[in-house]
């Protein structure tokens, strides 16, 4: 006989992973809040991709462990159909949103469980043009599966005694790979028996970079109120900018800036938190007469990387910062 | 002791293959001709970078293979910094015209080899912006590393009693992913008792795309004359505007279509040869009420596709076919 | 002026990911417990490939990334020179034991690190076969690089006023992907408005497995006292056997038996965790005269996984359940 | 109105990639012929697993693109249930056998086919070992999915006016990587301004291997009798054991010696094709105290490559020099 005694600590839940679902003609996103970084004024929502993961915990799955009693075990075929039919009716614009609205409704179909657990990653279509008369104009029936950077957003919502709650909301930006071809030193570093790699005042810096970040309400993701939504595409675009602007001495150091200016647009989130990597280019070619080109090389795999999270009280520490060195 | 008379129908190469060169800095791309479908002007080849791989072919090294006598072996890790190197010398704009700067270079230099064939892939990357005060404008530094489609070209020349020539020499466009959310059917297809697909009037057909070209003078290939070259660019922007235009019976017809395109708009070329996928999603939910949306999955593994050549000839018929009709 | 005041809960660590490292000669392994499900009874270690990941924690980096101050910072590039060059120093026989003794290295070495993560994922090398004489032996010289199941180990060491202390330790055994024929159910669950899947008594089990364990005394992970090691392939050995003699029900009460045997045959470890994953055929033929035989296929992308810990207290109350049972 | 004129030297035919077959039970390969090399004797077939493309030919298809025409066209959904459900009828034991019922089969069933190729890449399964009572033995319920070294094999049959003919056939086996960790040497190449490679007397020399074979009766790859059919395995067992005993000077003459070893042992064959690669590691730690070992890392992306032919004509010339040189 199974009790619950023996539960605590350990790691229990299961579900479904890659369920794809495809919604043409979903509400599309407008409205959101325009900043100076980016062109992005809102989604179509023409076509609308994401692949789900949806992980469910609940004390009462013991037995089927144990005992192999199936009695309350929603077959991971059946979440699948749930998530895609809840697909057909959201009526909301963004992937946050969505997964919000089918954690809810799992919880309300389902007694026995007691979390919910989703991760939507979007499946990214970019706009293409064609033809009108003579005039190009942008297609409202053919897009581009785009294979390059990728929103990601996370919910866990969890049964307590006072009603459904989020105890964990995020979202992010996935696999951005940016090089900026010079206007980046690594100088100053610790030499020592170990150290075989040279300083370098001016190398073209390759990074790949995911961006996440939460909002101080969680509702505020939803996008259902837009002015309060930040989307990916926006991020996205104060990565590049701030880049394109920065004299950098380190990643670390870009990073902290891309997310103080986040941060700075977007006054709604609590933090920003970096995963990033360095793949810099081996130089080959150094000289090239008459020219300022150089020649280089894919590295050796070893890759460095940094996980650096940025919040508010850094904006203010910041903001007081730069206030002290201007007096 | 070896000899050259079992040599016959042998395959005998070797070479090396991820041959990553990165140019900075490269010539523009400028003056190409300008068509309907595409905003395509040029490329400012800030960051040019090619993923190469060589075959190098030639009588005498059976014995490298036979005895194990590496006296004429041109080591593949030479061949790596050949290639390299001669990005920094190479003063034109294309993938093209650097593998045929590059071919001739080795069989003017090794004397034992006798035929000499490059791939060059693309590694694309696309434009960013930054802003000058508070304008956004494009960045000449910071690009974004593209998995998307990118070009290819290859050539092969070989050393003849008349001096270099070459053999074989193609451009292509790799891994174009189109979806079409509306308007395209498949009916009328065999039936018998191994068909279970149903009929379909209105499907969103999902595809992927190889796009290959040649000319009739490979020459026009190299871009040092841009008026005749054809960008990779532009036959991606044609098929995108001839996929959006259309009604399609058929991925069939599709290609077809998009080919005659190419060949109306280029008619320096000689033929276009597709690789085309089907990877068309199977629909979940049909009908959403006060929505023209559907919902969709990923389909089981199995794709179908499609090659097919597309010639001048075909124009001129499709032209008589044409004017027959409206007669 | 950077305070450490703003640190708290802040993410903030660096390092080196694809750290290959590849030894041989290394100290064989000999001497483990020998188990009735596994005829393993050591490693050769003459080829043996790691590859490393690193991540260095700190609160004196804070200044790197805010103020992009590299005084203090060890370059990744160093760092993957430090781990290279300690697996030439390494005396021991196992990845549990290497990435302890760079771990220690670390701390030892560089004051401003606080906390040194080590994770290595083995590259799997296979015994092949060679003739002496007339007769077929085990080569000593050349090996199979197999891109099958594989382990991992990860610590975690923290440099405390105590002085370092391991305050997490796990073994892995990663991707093993195991069919089973016949034998396997899966029926009475529930079944509602969402549920498509059929019952299934009897259908051909096709999981994916990553199973961990750790150990009460992480010290005994290291290998240096070979009888408390428990090797990963004796765990895939006991996963495959477990397989073999079960009619499963579910891959949930799968994964449990397996946890329990692995924990009664190693009392030395604390518990065991299950990631898992289902990717069951669909069936295409059913019938197939005078055979026994079916025809399956790949089935669409979607897969149920299970996320499951089994611990010793398990095993004590499954041991007096089956007394119970007994009497 | 489509003519079949404009159809010379066009690429055109259209099919269905990635049909994944997997069938229980199909009759055991047993018979072959042993060799020394290899303990392999033959395939219980317990699970067979193939991932099959075919490719459809015929001029009448012609209409289907130029005109959207589909009423002769057989859809490649239904080219995908007809290859499953004919391994459900076929009762031979290979996959070269399955490729040619099946290549058959499509002629005799659709008028408008003119020639099918497939290709089938085995899904490969190993045994695993259970427990009868408390004896180890093989498994004939569970097996592990391999993602290592496979088979393949390509057939393509034409429609003749003297009926069905075999055009191409071969067999192939796919992806081994084998690392000889010494008795490897590459020296005395060509050495220019382009050359940074040193010369080494002793390195681990670390090849991808593609063995491809053809018979000289393409019937006596079919299987039925067993007696003239070569299993990759045996192949593969032949690949390890030549390198083993060979000091290799390059990896062009390794595989020439073991070309000349396969169709020595299995004169049946008409020819050997390599497709090899060299990845072998970049040295660290050249010298460790009291140990034979080194430290090794992965190297960059570019890789060396070699295809080459070996013959039964190379087999004859080899053994006239070895009698010549033995007097």
């Amino acid at each position: 006989r199974v009790t619950m005694t023996n539960q605590s600590n350990r790691q229990m839940y299961y579900g479904k992973g890659d369920v794809f679902a495809y919604r043409t003609y979903l509400k599309p996103l407008k409205g959101v809040k325009v900043i100076p970084e980016s062109e992005f004024s809102g989604r179509n929502n023409i076509v609308f991709g994401v692949n789900v993961k949806v992980a469910i915990g609940g004390s009462q799955f013991l037995s089927s462990f144990i005992e192999g009693d199936n009695s309350l075990v929603v077959a991971t075929d059946s979440m699948k159909n749930f998530i895609q039919r809840h697909l057909g009716s959201y009526d909301g614009s963004t992937i946050e949103g969505f997964l919000k609205y089918v954690a809810e409704a799992f919880l309300d179909k389902y007694p026995q469980m007691e979390t919910v657990q989703l991760t939507g990653d979007e499946v990214p279509f970019e706009a293409t043009n064609g033809m009108v008369g003579n005039t190009l104009t942008e297609s409202k029936l053919v897009y581009k599966r785009s294979r390059n950077e990728y929103a990601q957003a996370g919910i866990k919502i969890e049964r307590t005694v006072q009603g459904q709650q989020i105890t964990e909301q995020y979202s992010k930006l996935k696999d951005l790979q940016l090089i900026k071809v010079e206007g980046n030193s690594f100088v100053g570093f610790v030499r020592d028996e170990y150290t075989t790699l040279p300083e370098d005042s001016n190398r073209p810096l390759f990074v790949y970079l995911n961006i996440g970040w939460t909002y101080t309400q969680p509702e505020d993701a939803i996008g259902d109120a837009p002015l309060s939504y930040v989307a990916a595409e926006q991020v996205k675009d104060i990565a590049c900018s701030v880049f394109n602007e920065t004299e950098t001495p380190s990643i670390q150091n870009l990073i902290y800036l891309i997310g103080i200016r986040v941060l700075e647009r977007f006054p709604q989130l609590k933090d920003v938190t970096f995963e990033s990597q360095n793949h810099t280019w081996d130089a080959v070619v150094e000289d090239i007469p008459n020219s300022d080109g150089k020649v280089y090389t894919e590295p050796k795999p070893p890759f460095g990387f940094q996980v650096f999270t940025v919040t508010q009280e850094d904006v203010k520490i910041a903001v007081t910062s730069a206030l002290e060195e201007s007096n």
